[in-house]
């Protein structure tokens, strides 16, 4: 049993529903979770979720001891939706975690958009460092004998873009997505939903470009820097070679540094710039369809 | 000479304005290009150009006769922009396309989003049927020899996933785009500005599901279905048939029509179920980057 919160202004709510602001996202480090499916992977995925907020319908009084059972039948959630939401709400709140009803008018405040599955959770940002990539890296590699396969991107303005990558990375197995930032919000709302959960389960790790160029250098990953007018046609690339795809942003493409050739690079054959064929008027790819098609060329040529 | 309009609530503006809203596009039958690069793809794929519309800055007096050029150098548009903005305009003006100088205040009520690059074009919608794609397709393999290779798209809602779709397939070398629906507005600017030009490069052809069901059966054209779950790796299908790539949106996915085997189906082979492998946590790639790395799949099998 829990008490419900009715007020849209109390601070809690209020505090929460500031997290749809990067500002707030970076002071708090934390971020919010929309709907079912999403805050369950959050939860698996070993995120720590700080509290979950949930819509127990317009009939709510101050101080009203209400079960999610009684609340979600109330609102006509019924069969699937009803069972999955009660089981989720039963186990973060088995951890411990605050779960806590709103009445309609609050939850409305904290709410993303026109999505609305009754289900809101503040959840602790976390991204990987690189020491931790390494362990993960060398730990997958001794289970399944494949090379490092990673996509690194730079200078990518929309927060969608960043999560339909990280979508097609994840549908493709690539092994992490590396942002070449001195920071990046990468828990901002439209990149988490475009996500579809795999923002929760593909390693990310944020650093900036020198650091993380010495880090593939040092790793001896070959960086396939995808850009217009480039030397070789991507499906020519080995992509069995461990293998860093490194795109851009439509406007600016990448900085100078992902191109420039250190001497190990030209000994060890670590720069390969990519292109991509373009046939009619336009003269390149949305960002995240140019990664897609090279996540699966990778996968692909590895498979077989 | 020009002479300029200044006031926002000028009829001539105001109605432009409206082709923003669907409703009005479909009434008028026209829409609205922003961009100099996009007018000028417009007007150089045949497209009938009703109007441009240029900002000719804020300090416009009421009857000013202007030139682009004062007008251009006044607002500090200058380099590589203003040639190009010069050059356009003298181009559809030679036309006897009317030029129409806008004060800025009244221009930024037909300007689209944040988006303003000093001209938009008021531009006749023109799709294709399919006697005319019948000839389209007549003509390119006479020329090239190759087989069609064409994309379905069925109920996907965001108009920026069309633009983005219409681009992968531009590049890609897609011969058109048939979209299932008795009506579509492809014409919305989302839809324009997402495609970078392509939705006046790629012939686009809106008719009914079974419409296009039976013309594709009637021309031979295995129909390959993008579903989850589906039969056959998409890497094992011959891409070198004449071929139909038949994409339906991330909730709905596919009407039944287009996996339904008729007899003519089955004796041919030309319904082909294909899945993309999702080896991660999300079930299904978005719908344009699912399109991406099946034309471009298409175009290295056909290429080699």
């Amino acid at each position: 049993m829990f008490t419900a919160i009715v007020s849209p202004n109390n601070p809690r709510v209020k505090r929460a529903a500031q997290l749809r602001e990067s500002r707030t996202r970076r002071r708090e480090g934390a971020f919010l979770v929309d709907g079912v499916r999403e805050v369950g992977r959050a939860f698996r995925s070993g995120f720590e979720i700080v509290e979950v907020f949930w819509d127990a319908g317009k009939n709510v009084g101050a101080e009203d001891k209400i079960s999610p059972e009684v609340a979600l039948k109330r609102n006509r959630v019924e069969g699937d939706r009803l069972d999955e939401l009660q089981q989720l709400l039963a186990t973060i709140d088995s951890k411990g975690v605050p779960t806590i009803p709103l009445s309609s008018r609050a939850f409305e405040k904290i709410v993303f958009g026109d999505r609305n599955e009754g289900v809101v959770a503040v959840v602790k940002s976390k991204t990987s460092s690189l020491e931790e990539l390494d362990a993960f890296l060398e730990k997958k590699s001794r289970k399944t004998g494949e090379s490092p396969l990673l996509a690194v991107l730079e200078g990518v303005e929309k927060p969608g873009n960043v999560g339909a990558v990280l979508r097609s990375a994840d549908g493709a197995g690539v092994d992490a997505l590396l942002i070449a930032a001195s920071e990046f919000d990468v828990f901002n709302p439209n990149a988490v939903r475009a996500s579809l959960g795999a923002v929760f389960h593909t390693p990310i790790v944020v650093a900036p470009a020198q650091t993380l160029l010495t880090w593939t250098r040092e790793r001896k990953i070959q960086r396939a820097t995808a850009l217009c007018d480039q030397a070789i046609p991507y499906v020519q690339l080995d992509y069995c070679l461990p293998t860093a795809i490194v795109l851009g942003s439509e406007a600016n493409g990448l900085s100078d540094a992902w191109s420039t050739e250190s001497r190990e690079d030209v000994e060890m054959g670590l720069l390969k710039k990519i292109r991509l064929p373009m046939l009619g008027v336009a003269d390149s790819l949305n960002v995240s369809n140019a990664a897609a098609i090279l996540f699966y060329e990778a996968r692909r040529v590895r498979s077989f």
